[in-house]
């Protein structure tokens, strides 16, 4: 672990720039890990008819989104469709993103596979193309086996070996699985574990992390846009919303709020998020997320197969989710 | 309904007293249906190592929690074993609890039964032995039948011959059934349906009913103490937690830092109430509750069979989840 | 536990009669418990305009079903809304069957409460009623904490106190709840219990019953007509399915041909019992069992509220669950 | 069996022509599609210490399976760890499999991935590499998003492309995802999809695929050697079974015994194999699976992280299971 460490502090250098400063890095004593407050979008991978990923489309969505006080962009998450990307294409991803978006944005990229050793293995292309910091996901297929001894040594081979810190995630609606609370506390002490993106939205389960990490350079990302102002009440410091693919100003604005601790605007502007949140999730899933970001300006593309687009009813549903909270 | 809301509104007249002006209510115009801020314990039932009702052992309980700033008490909810009490029992423990407590305590008191018929009875019987409120659980055995239209016609037959308001309540984890949202937004509209208790724990779907229940007289209250920062958050204003019967104190103090807008301390209180909470509702039941009743002054009592009293282990277990907290 | 013994073989005498015998109970040696072989209809409650129960109704039907060889009747099961109906109703339907229905037919009554204490309560009145065995659905509100341990605990108090052999009720649709394997093994040494309806339709765990307990006085039941022909084929002695209410005739054919080893000939009609089973329980619940009665010359009358009658085009999908199987 | 094998020796002929042998059919006389009927061990993948696939040690496994009258082998289903295999790997190990095993021995390859294109793409490879049919499991990610209507155009897009024959294959256990019957009921009229492999267990809706399936050329397969002879009963041909791996002479028996009638033998023999079944599936896993082909001569390997090897305590169960039926 130690190599790791050292590895990690080599990288973190350039990191610890005016900007991390000024976020609450310590100046003194030990480095804080990475410092990983703020909102990021997980991209959408847009592909065009001809079932190829957009890569044009996908740079513009990014210069567009130059404007939105993002900390970072994820790639290869749940909503970049990644399942039905092949390797080559998920090289070739980070590597254009990479080039694409500021040196200070912090770039997170999805890298979980089944096995620890595919997921060493795609953790080290990631950091090699630009990666800041790996999200990776629970293995989940085998689930009846996934225990949390299996779990803490999947992740503990994968933190040893990561050039890059690595953040655990969680999203059971996608994996059926949840990172049981004590793996996560296990993990909470590698030096190269950082944090939890924790999709599930189960807010008293986020405030238990955040109190017993709280000895640990650990932080909690809120998975969704729904649960954000609650994530920050109990001390998430940031969140992973597909919701910030479309509404990005006002997503990164409810959490200005909540920093400047003005609970009451606060909590309005979470309300009238709910509900386009739901829909470009569970309600439509990546369809709805990429009809919406066309509404609004961005490259939402096509989804590859099975994924289906939206019947007109459903687009009628979805655009009511955004218009009847005063978006559209 | 007119009858219905005209002795709502007979009823309502006592309790429009100092307190609750204090609390908030309207002085003039129309008036606000029932003020339900604040903490509520659900009081446990103690029964005797014979199997009968502990009265006094209950009244006592309600003598000691007299030093704590209650909104009022719950009878008859889960925690007070309710499925296993006849009839009787059910009538004798609220007119004992309506004598013990001050007037300006609210009672509530559970009546939800599977028929429509029968709960209607037991609404009619509660308010008669001085119950405030009826707090009136989701009918679920058949739940696949239990569709939003069922719901619907359920709880409006119930508030339509309710002689007190009619809080809904929503407990997926013991009736496998959570209300739908429609439902509840149509039902927010009656008027002797003056609020939920939401025991699901799904903070993003707690904001989305106070969000679009806005415009109504329709009040959210937690229904456990392990999510109420988030709660008070989004907008609930108040909470039914069990954690109340033992760290009552306590429970008040996160309101009231909540109210006063100190999230700091708020948030570290909240933290260290979780792992507690979660002891004596998920993890060790009634059971644990009662146990932990003992340690901090109250009577538990016995459980009725087939609740089982916790092994030797378990009570360990339940002890370290309150001193790894710093309450024991 | 020797006194339970005692009062039920007084009780089994009068049942060993000829067709008993010709039923394959042992002529000599220690007694069989109860033969429990065959089929049975859970009985429906219908209920007039008013809401009352039409006893008179439910006295026709079982004239009706005269014709058709049950091995016996179910009062009070979840088919007959036992949750809808006081302990009074409860009571006089019992009554009302066992004298209406001919003294060879068993009568199987649900008792089965949510305490211990009010199981065995409703245990001795049903058979004052007259019931000869007592069909005990698990606990299952607090089903967090119905362990194995408590569930057994609950079993055998219920089973010491029973003047009546108790079966076994495991219906994880309506309880959330599947009796645990290592529970029925322990409860099935119990000389008052003689069996379990599994209601959960999981083949391997009911042929896994079977074979554990082939060397205890213990029968299965299937719970449905909808793998009646896989539980005999695994060795289930006969079912108590909600299908017979409507076609008792040809669920007690598929009997009979199992009996046979008429396989090919079974297979077939059971192949085309699976949807009209299916709609009138998970898909179209009671209201469609009750509607589907009609259709074939039954009294189905009508539900209590919360239960809805169908919508015209459930009913258009109930007849035709029957339709396209030939049956209407 | 010997007429199947006539049927199947016919049928593998105009495999090996072009557009007639892509769709399977039969160039004369009522096309049948390709007969399935019979066991096939779904083979695991022994692992060396160095975590590379033992290709000799699954050689000699498939030297040892000569001597039992399998139908055929999967490879690439979950029980092949499959999901932690590279492409290179999986096409090498499906050229040796077919290298391995005699040419009458159907060879069924898993080829399902989460993206339609890379499912096509996989089945061309493993069609090359020598496979007769692809068992195409459901994508299952975005289940949220996989509606009848998604699967139904990934399948239809798959066997369209497909140079072999297609079978389904269901497996909620690990996808969380049952296909829903709509959907099969339509796939099953494609004329390159012959059948599916149900593992889910629940027999009544393996009994309705049979009964509404029946005029199609659509065979059935139970996905477990724990409801092989319900599945039998209610008209399944065969089974691709985990426990055929350890005991296959027997899995093998069970299935002659149904087919000649012999109903009480296959029962005894069914109930001795459900225990073991369960522990090398849903009890232990891949890792039971391996432990016990280790008992039974067979080369189990180890497993790639992060499945865990058995702990010893785990060990001594899986082998009560075993020794409890009289197999060790």
């Amino acid at each position: 672990m130690a190599r790791a460490l050292l590895a990690l502090q080599a990288r973190l250098r350039p990191l610890l720039g005016p900007r991390a400063a000024q976020r609450g890095l310590h100046s003194g004593g030990p480095p804080r890990k990475l410092d990983l407050r703020g909102i990021y979008p997980p991209l959408v991978t847009p592909f065009t008819k001809q079932g190829e990923v957009g890569y044009s489309h996908l740079e513009e969505n990014l210069r567009l989104y130059g404007r939105i006080p993002f900390r970072g962009f994820v790639v290869q998450g749940s909503n970049g469709e990644t399942p039905y990307l092949t390797q080559q294409e998920r090289l070739e991803i980070v590597r254009r993103v990479r080039e694409t978006i500021p040196r200070e944005n912090l770039l997170l990229a999805g890298t979980g596979c089944e096995s620890t050793r595919s997921t060493i293995e795609m953790t080290a292309l990631m950091a090699d193309g630009g990666a800041d910091a790996a999200l990776v996901v629970t293995p989940f297929y085998f689930r009846g086996s996934m225990t949390s001894a299996a779990l803490i040594h999947h992740y503990t081979q994968v933190a040893d070996a990561s050039p890059i810190p690595v953040i655990l995630y969680s999203v059971p609606a996608n994996t059926g699985l949840d990172l049981p609370i004590d793996a996560v506390l296990t993990l909470a002490q590698h030096p190269n574990i950082v944090g939890i993106k924790d999709s599930g939205g189960n807010i008293t389960r986020i405030a238990l992390l955040v109190h017993k990490t709280q000895n640990e350079d650990f932080q909690v990302l809120a998975g969704s846009a729904g649960f954000l102002l609650a994530g920050y009440i109990v001390g998430a410091v940031g969140g992973i919303c597909a919701l910030a693919n479309v509404l990005g100003t006002q997503v990164c604005q409810l959490e200005q709020l909540c920093q400047a601790g003005s609970w009451d605007e606060a909590r309005e502007l979470q309300h009238r998020l709910i509900e386009p949140n739901t829909a470009v999730t569970q309600k439509f899933g990546i369809p709805g997320l990429k009809q919406a970001m066309e509404w609004f300006g961005y490259n939402g593309g096509l989804c590859r197969a099975p994924l289906l687009p939206l019947s007109e009813i459903q687009v009628k549903g979805l655009r009511q989710d955004f218009t009847s909270n005063g978006w559209l």
